[in-house]
């Protein structure tokens, strides 16, 4: 009974298990990604168009639900930089940044997303995560990473302007060069380049000097903390502030009140596809970090009831007044290099959180934004991969454009069309793709069984016997080409009296197909020609002896082409097939 | 030169062989099909909710205009039940029956609906008709049936009532039953049991009575034209319009005035769906029923083209104000059945209509109204195909789905949002079925080089090697679903070194299905396992030969399953195989 309930709540496997050694493991890493996450948090509360409290609150609640139902041991959920941009996009068309309608539709995206995740979860509902194709999801996040940093841009020259598509957010830059703030300019160009140093060279050097790698990487990883640190320091020291610097400013202390959101229904309803593009993105997203980091330890991820746990972190959020969440990359590695054992670090750091949102945020009101997003700008480009371009445009043409669709739509129309336009152009070309198979015209390989494509090998035909092989599935998207191509191939060939469908790639047939096989089987009958088939798979011969198909067939089923070629041989006339050379200028398929 | 424009202009082929035979045949063809689409254009225009006219003008420019692009030999095109069904329903969005902007909107789906089909046929996207599934077809075809026939009653009860789904329709028959003209009834019925008379009992009663078959089919297809003119005799000597039996009234002699329907951009955007799916619907139905007759004279049907020369002849519909036009099954299967040998029996049918609408038309303005409406129900009646239900439903529950949910939104939301809910749902379900492939850890069947699911036969396997063969073409809707399993499978066998992967049933491997690949290949790499692949298909092989996968490939690429086990049995520990039963408790995939 234990066992059943703890599949939808691992906390109770794990936590049966847990010890002293594990304590501290988990501890020790909590510490280091408390540290990594009270910046970030403001950070992506910033990008998000919110005040910075609001991604300390999405920071420590979420982390202890998603710690008693995710089945990663070592995932870390919280804001992360590519959902905080689709919530600011959400919520920019309820309500201007700053208003509490903006807030409101924030933390509305949250539990929508939440239930959405949930519902996918408990109706096993995770395969509609698949239409999202691998290129478009990278394309999309790749598009997100510049948006996101040219968004943060006004940060570091100090001008306040606002947009959503690239241009939207450019040109109003250049319009307002006149205002840039010499002191905000300075210091986020500085610490810009230190970051660049840290991440680029600092552990070449560290190295040199003699630090163990892993040490190394550490310290590299602390990067942005010792720049928020500084930067408080120098902003207190100068009174920066006074100087047009631009700060986060008094952050309440205190946790925030427990309860669900006012419920706008026309509000939700504009929220509905923002936040099944939140959902399905940051599931891909949480899983596939999850399942990197599992494999190395040979831990095992079950993606439905990632769903569940994702769902509940955002519920969770918006109960306490959060903003989306999800598994973040780079938060996650460090608490699997940290150490961490088991979902318990993550409880452990939202208790970190919870100390700092308690005693710690008088100390975070002299942090510049502009080291916020010097720290945003360097996380997220690095998410800019342009490598992928190359590769992809190299090995499917297809591919690429749906991933070129969901980068240009992403960045000059917005993120939400973007990924749309990339879904519905991936399932399009793949549609495009498989309607139009591999359709082969083969022949027997002398003194063997084999049969291959009469246009690339010496084979053995017979005039009156035509075989033809599909290299595909054959469905709603192909059943129509098959209808055609057959019509156009004995149309063209007078003297065939029998037609053989050798099916050894077909791994299913729907509906569809087997309306289109009877069809044809129907209309060769017109034409006085005998429709076989050979080399049926199992469970596609099973499915096919419900229906009376096997009965109408002119002809029969073969277990073998090269029983269906013996057999059909000696019943024509021509009797001995002739051995047709390939001419190489035949085409089919 | 001639023949590459005659790939265009099918006519330049045909016409140059041209002789008095072939003439003799059509214009025999030309006058029956002339007789039969008289009542039937009258009537589909009033299912469209147009005044009669409109069928007689729908029924001249574009026959001829198909008969110069079509490639079909025998192929008659004119208005159709479903089209005129979906013409009534979107116009009916646009404005009130009978008010101007309803018939502009008629004509103007029909010049939209050429344009995309021309636009499809030019760019090559005739593939887009296969996202329509023949369960989705067919169960809309049945519904709209159904609707139609339903639409008709009121016709035949002589009660002025109108709605667009079958609740809509029917639920103002009953409160208006009071309102029934017992004459409109009493004609209504009579042509109802005649015209069923004629299609089950005729033929028997003829063949009895020694009449050929043939013949026999021919007076059966008459029928609705004996109704026809019995019906105007009958109305013209009792004065029926007088007592309140509605009638077709006086049609203007004349043919159409030419010239492009006047453009109201708003209109356009709010027609643009249901002219998609009239496009779709009507080439797909259309082909359909053109290859069914061609491959009977092996005879060859080119879809492009036929995109490019209905797309034509809707856009000449719309010229001479006529509605939407597709290729019409019953009406071409008597052109055929009366020996019609090339697509100038279109064009002889075409001078037909129009010498009819030049002189004939003041003989039709006392048909009655429940005449047409009988031939209506009793067309459309035969579209049903109930047993269609049962048949797909034993074969697959996915496309029984698909087809239900297309059949109920027709008949109880509209007839659009059933196509589109179908075609969403077919989709969905197909990603649903192929992103969770059939995957069988199999062994090498003793004494042979084959290799079997060893939870089906008595197989060898070793404990250090794993062989999973996939029997699904690998894209981005199961990619993940590899990853999750693979996953599953090594974490729960962790004295696995080896993993085969036997690509013998994948036909392709996308982009997302390549990274998930290298993703794999980088897992078990971390988990201390090599990745082999085996039975790569050549085209396959092509592709990631372009890639770095096989490089990064911890392990290597087979030619077959044997020549991979034969080769990791002799480097693992374990060395002679074990001979493995199959126990039939766990089921892999």
């Amino acid at each position: 009974m234990i066992n059943r309930i703890s599949t939808f709540v691992p906390i109770l496997d794990w936590g049966r298990h847990y010890n002293r050694q594990t304590l501290a493991s988990d501890t020790m890493a909590a510490v280091i990604v408390t540290i990594m996450l009270v910046p970030q948090s403001l950070a992506y509360a910033m990008l998000a168009g919110l005040p910075a409290k609001y991604g300390l609150y999405a920071s420590i609640l979420p982390l202890v639900v998603y710690a008693v139902f995710g089945t990663s041991r070592t995932l870390a959920v919280g804001p992360v930089a590519v959902a905080s941009l689709m919530t600011a996009s959400a919520a920019g068309t309820i309500a201007a940044q700053g208003s509490p309608d903006y807030v409101l539709a924030a933390v509305l995206l949250a539990i929508l997303s939440g239930a959405m995740l949930l519902a996918m979860g408990i109706f096993r509902l995770g395969f509609l995560a698949n239409f999202l194709s691998h290129p478009v999801i990278s394309g999309f996040i790749s598009a997100s990473g510049i948006l996101i940093a040219a968004s943060q841009i006004k940060h570091i020259l100090g001008i306040s302007v606002s947009g959503d598509s690239l241009v939207e957010i450019l040109t109003p830059l250049a319009m307002h060069a006149a205002d840039i703030n010499p002191y905000t300019l300075a210091l986020g160009a500085g610490v810009l380049a230190f970051l660049y140093f840290v991440r680029l060279r600092l552990k070449h050097v560290l190295t040199a000097l003699g630090m163990p790698a892993h040490a190394g990487d550490m310290v590299v990883k602390a990067g942005p903390v010792l720049a928020v640190v500084a930067t408080i320091a120098l902003a207190s020291a100068f009174d920066l502030g006074a100087k047009g610097v631009a700060l986060v400013g008094e952050i309440p202390q205190g946790l925030p009140a427990l309860g669900f959101p006012q419920v706008d229904p026309a509000m939700l309803q504009d929220l509905a596809i923002p936040a099944l593009l939140i959902s399905l993105i940051g599931f891909v997203e949480s899983v596939s970090v999850a399942q990197t980091l599992a494999s190395k330890r040979r831990q095992r991820i079950v993606p439905d009831q990632e769903l569940v746990a994702l769902g509940a972190a955002n519920i969770a959020s918006s109960v306490s007044s959060g903003f989306p969440v999800t598994g973040g990359f780079a938060r996650s590695v460090v608490n699997f290099d940290a150490g961490a054992q088991t979902p318990a670090a993550g409880i452990f750091t939202a208790a970190g959180i919870a100390v700092t949102a308690l005693f710690f945020t008088p100390y975070l009101a002299a942090l510049p934004q502009a080291t916020l997003a010097a720290t945003i700008i360097v996380a997220v480009l690095s998410l800019v991969d342009v490598k992928v371009l190359r590769r992809i445009w190299t090995y499917s043409k297809i591919d690429f454009i749906a991933m070129a669709a969901t980068i240009l739509g992403t960045l000059f129309i917005g993120v939400e069309t973007g990924v749309v336009l990339g879904v519905v152009l991936s399932l399009v070309l793949h549609l495009y793709r498989t309607s139009t198979p591999h359709i082969a015209i083969v022949g027997n390989v002398p003194g063997s069984e084999h049969f291959r494509n009469v246009e690339r090998h010496d084979v053995l035909t017979v005039p009156e016997i035509l075989t033809v092989r599909v290299d595909e599935s054959l469905y709603f998207a192909n059943s129509r080409f098959l209808e055609d191509r057959i019509a156009a191939l004995v149309a063209a060939r007078p003297e065939v009296r029998h037609l053989v469908l050798m099916c050894s790639a077909v791994n299913a047939i729907d509906a569809s197909a087997l309306e289109s096989l009877e069809e044809i089987n129907h209309r060769l009958k017109d034409a006085g020609i005998m429709l076989h088939l050979s080399e049926v798979k199992g469970p596609v011969m099973d499915r096919l002896r419900k229906t009376d198909l096997l009965e109408q067939l002119t002809g029969k089923v073969f277990l073998s082409q090269y029983d269906a070629f013996r057999a059909l041989c000696t019943s024509t006339a021509s009797g001995a097939p002739d051995l047709i050379r390939p001419t190489g200028s035949i085409v089919v398929g």
